[in-house]
């Protein structure tokens, strides 16, 4: 059984010590969604013609959360990001409506970008909602989760994502 | 059709203006969760009786993310938080193990404090997640939603719970 | 001849007191420019007609810095921002492209948004300068300057514009 | 014609990749200004002698606001500042004053810090405003431009400086 | 026996409820110091002559610091400070210098500002110590403690100083 | 007599250039105190054992400060922390009740990690007092120390604690 590593020796939270791991490149891509009623997809996707729209803000947003994940998150250590790409897609069918998001963030560093790509998917999400939540505030977020990581010794991480049958993926274009 | 109320005569987001609204009493309940596997499960609950424990650190987490709300969305109006209180609770079936966390957070203003409590609700999942990824990355985060919200004059909203089956909400208690 | 207030008895900087003004409604708007290149100004309206245009970034950072004024000006006191509004104007002759941006800000509070207003302005046009220096680094940013301020037992402000002659200014509209 | 950077394939903005840019040297200077009328001229200059001077703690922000660069503009990838200094000159003619100021910030790392210079110019200038903005909110700030960056593969880049004429440059010594 | 008010029914933190607490004028003074040697105290009352003086800088540091108290606290509400004044006394005996720290905290609000004051002191000592550690690293910053606060139902707070023998208190003057 | 490193030509302060130094693991130990009455140490220790206690989020805001310290110090320079360690201990005699508190920083890179300790003890005993404010306001925080740091070309710095006699320092163990 693998051992927690964020613990010390009086069993209080720490900050690992990350001195010794060595600075190679890292790429997390997560995933999160927001799923909207008709009238807010069709507001979303009208204003998206138009110069103002929600996913412009949120995008914003996302890469923002993505600088401040190590201020948001305890025990996250700082780290100086290298690129955030967030791109968004829609899942429709029978009256849902899924706006999917995806987030991929690299950096070179000596530990991994998961949570900058997870908070950086969230923070996108809330956006969302946030815009949107004077005509409706049913929205759901996520599920959210990693899709992947690669960099580190500790291995690469790939989600088999046949698996998330019934969560708001979508296919990767 | 409710009209957006983000965006300004050039088409662009703006902060609404809320100038005019009176400063009453305004609460959110909002829920999120992680769903972990068993080795996790039992690690954060083994650890919750020793002093160390994840779920300590990840609700500081939320408590401070709240007061950040304004700095990572957007649109979001400042706001004086008045409380914040976050609590947890199990919800496991045959191996799958639900961490769900509730966040109810209140002030008096002129303006709720939905995304007050949406944002810590998605900063302590994430502190779960990061507290626990060295063990599994495979974590699930969320779905996040509101539950409800009073004061202000557009209403109260209470989410009908029973329409959420499938997704990880827990009975309230 | 006024007196500084921010200074206290050892002649250093405070914070001025004010818990005796009283809280009205207070506007301010502020006005900065970035005189650009050709190549930039058609860049930057051609993808204004795509989703993913410069001002609709530049507008979210000018808003988000707003909320920060206190943090980035020492002596500047905090206050819960009611609304914020940044539209653009074109003001081009003779090979000279000047991207007009307007700030407005309101809240209701016991000191003037002068200083909000003044910095959303100025990071709108640093935000400008930083997605579209790598087509050209010789872009100026400004003048930027107060154009009027109401609210408050000071009285009102407002600047002869006529008197600006030279500067990047335009007219309202 | 150069491509913009910041936009992904969806013609939406993105922090782009900078994981393959070597770590060099990198220096910027920018230079803004504060134009003041001849009692806020007098009383910076004098409390200049005593302890508590104006410049003092607008340099601080100044300073500050560099390091905050990455939270401020949204695409700005973060930097390990390794120097920032910030030098005040005053230029005065036939009742005009101007206070100039002049910023060189200095790191390394995998991009320009030209960014860090203009943001710290601009809380400079802006937090001179504040503190003099009781004796008069006539004040102009900037304009605010680049001077000269160093290091990157792009090239170097330095302003001829006898085109700003007009702008309240001043002398390099 | 007085109850520990920052604890949920779950035994865990939380951000006290406060929406019920009247808005009242609330002041606090908080002291701190920093014990130098004798080349420290030479170089930093010499350099306060001039204008670079270190005083100048640890000053706006602490202004600034106490702003960002509930940044820093976690279960410290968010309040609008109105008035924040920082003020430095020497008191030197026997080859012993200790630069005396006082700030005063004041605001309209529902809820006190101890931690305000405390959090500016601490800072204040902190960029003292950041300023001078090239030239001895020996420094020893406090005792750090608050003399006074005022407002609110709980009564106020008065403490006896001459229980504080041994430590570096100081005159009020 | 070493020279203040802190300013510039104009006798102003500015971040010093270190660019020129090279990267190396640098530690630093800091250590400070609360000094609390009987009470308080009691519904310390006895929380201590239920899962809501008082240390537990002390550490969490005294690791997160680690993390901001070159937010709140201003000449400090940004640092990617590789590790954080908190740990406390009493020392309790005859009625006197002191919570220490040791912090241990790590990183890789061209500056000491001096302030990053010092500000981290800082935080961690300011969020015990405000977390046992409601008890009694009569605590008192530190006296806050470096206790040595290793790394960087100037040499090493080893307190001598037999010289802190009166301190309230306690054993390493």
């Amino acid at each position: 059984m693998s051992s927690f590593t964020h613990f010390n020796d009086q069993g209080r939270a720490k900050m690992v010590d990350i001195t010794d791991k060595t600075s190679t490149i890292r790429t997390a891509i997560a995933k999160s969604s927001v799923q909207v009623n008709k009238e807010i997809y069709e507001k979303i996707t009208q204003n998206a013609i138009k110069k103002g729209d929600v996913l412009a803000v949120a995008q914003v947003a996302g890469i923002m959360a993505a600088k401040k994940t190590s201020d948001i998150i305890p025990m996250c250590h700082p780290l100086a990001l290298k690129g955030v790409d967030i791109s968004f897609n829609w899942k429709n069918e029978e009256e849902e409506y899924h706006l999917l998001i995806r987030v991929e963030v690299k950096t070179k560093g000596s530990t991994g970008v998961e949570m900058e790509a997870l908070t950086a998917a969230s923070a996108t999400a809330l956006t969302v909602y946030d815009m949107c939540k004077a005509v409706d505030k049913g929205m759901i977020i996520g599920p959210t989760f990693l899709i992947e990581k690669t960099g580190g010794k500790n291995g690469d991480f790939k989600r088999d994502e046949s698996l998330l049958d019934g969560l708001n993926v979508g296919d990767e274009s």
